[in-house]
């Protein structure tokens, strides 16, 4: 399993990678490759200043060893070790009228120190912060999201959409991140899904994500936009820090446990503005984005 | 003590705001007051888009009611009530020639149900955060720091210097935030020095702040810049960030336990970049500055 996962990563990053490329028709990804020293290493590849693309990053990493002592903690566990595979990318698109996106996609073994298995999960999703809110997109990315899931549980779609608006909310202004997908984690052996089943979801979810996203890039990326909506989501790219910052527990974890920073803190925004105390104007656009942070809304 | 410490710090942004706005010559500080369901409350002044000072805020606050659970497990101790205040401040100039700096003095006092003064110290300190480095600038600066310690007690430097150095640092960078001042807390009464002993001391730190700094805004507030030194100062404001978000205990206690946003946040610098993996050119005025901030310097 791990090895047909984290061979899967590999194609995928290469397929996203390039697709992206052919669509931005400027910008190239610029790869590392790096290594863990305690085991493992990763393939970061990032993407800046291209015609579409003003900074991303679709990273893949495997990394393996002895259980940090604090995952030990969080885990109850003593003397495990672990590996780790994932793919995680951020794009930040400079019109914004495009919504920025996120996905991760991961899969974990623990053994005891024979080696044996001792626990194994899935875990990732997807999800749209967008500047201004088109109904169409917001549909469209949600109902891709839900296709995926259907094929596997009809109950998938409404928990994880859930889950995703629960998990990328930034307490401290009461408001999401963005609009949403999905987010699953934790994903094990029950009666009804063998890992394999698992394996077959993630896959298929991962499988979505260009039609999930690239059909709203065509669709905005021609846009007209002024300095003012320019500086809108400049200021929303600040939210989009905070919450990675301060609340994003994969970005805490990867920070204080001697991840390697630029891969980690390439989902940074280029250019981004703190405003004191600013409010959009009543009935305008931004305060629409607003309201739908506040309220998150069933799109499908 | 309390309405005496609260009283300077009134006095004191009167006094700060005031030459800073005459420094800045076109910008004023706009005013907020606000008010703690739980108790108190604060005067939020924040300058925008001024000559010199492209963000800034100078805060006083004075909070007070039940010690929230979140600090009563921090301190360890049960059924406490609090009354706490401060001033605090953070200028980013928009030249980068000018550093950023930042202050805090603050004043702490724990009761039990009976009303009882059961606990209470002082705590603040003063840093600077350049973007070029001017040896003079840094050495003034360290000097009226040390002028105003050593009126008290000659260890009074040495101590509170290295403290700032250890706390304001990017452990996730292996870098400071900026290099140092002073940094104390918990200052409570001793043999040596009483209560009324530490208000002299912080407040003669804190009469010493303009001293420190208006002098080498005065310097380097002229100098011309080009647009790669405006982007190199836009990615370091970018460290401060991290700092404050990852970092700062105050920030993040703040931020967890529903304080006014917008007065803690103040901090964040109005325009921000992250460029991935970027290093400056070997034998650089930028290089010289991380090279500083790995290598914290005695500069009296």
């Amino acid at each position: 399993m791990k090895d047909k996962f984290f061979n899967y990563i590999h194609e995928l990053q290469d397929s996203i990678t390039s697709q992206l490329e052919a669509i931005d028709g400027k910008a190239k990804f610029q790869e590392d490759v790096w290594k863990r020293p305690e085991g493992g290493g990763g393939r970061t590849r990032v993407i800046e200043n291209g015609n579409i693309f003003e900074k991303g990053g679709v990273n893949i990493s495997g990394v393996h060893g002895t259980l940090p002592d604090s995952m030990q903690t969080y885990f109850g566990v003593k003397d495990a070790d672990f590996f780790a595979c994932g793919l995680s990318l951020v794009l930040h698109p400079k019109n914004p009228m495009v919504p920025t996106v996120h996905a991760n996609w991961r899969y974990f073994e623990m053994y005891d120190k024979e080696g044996n298995i001792v626990d194994q999960w899935f875990g990732g999703g997807q999800d749209l912060t967008p500047y201004y809110v088109f109904e169409d997109d917001a549909k469209h990315f949600h109902q891709t999201c839900k296709t995926a899931c259907d094929k596997h549980n009809p109950e998938f779609y409404p928990k994880y959409k859930a889950r995703c608006d629960a998990y990328f909310y930034n307490s401290h202004r009461n408001e999401g991140r963005g609009i949403g997908g999905l987010f699953f984690d934790y994903c094990k052996e029950t009666d009804e899904m063998s890992m394999q089943n698992w394996y077959d979801f993630v896959t298929e979810v991962g499988n979505s994500f260009l039609d999930a996203y690239v059909p709203i890039v065509e669709k905005r990326k021609d846009l007209e936009y002024t300095k003012t909506q320019r500086n809108w989501q400049e200021i929303r790219r600040g939210r989009y820090v905070e919450f990675n910052l301060v609340h994003d527990k994969g970005t805490l974890f990867g920070l204080k446990t001697n991840g390697r920073i630029e891969s980690i803190l390439m989902s940074l925004p280029p250019h981004v503005q703190w405003v004191y105390d600013h409010h959009p104007e009543a009935g305008s656009e931004e305060e629409k984005l607003i309201k739908i942070l506040q309220n998150p809304i069933n799109w499908v």
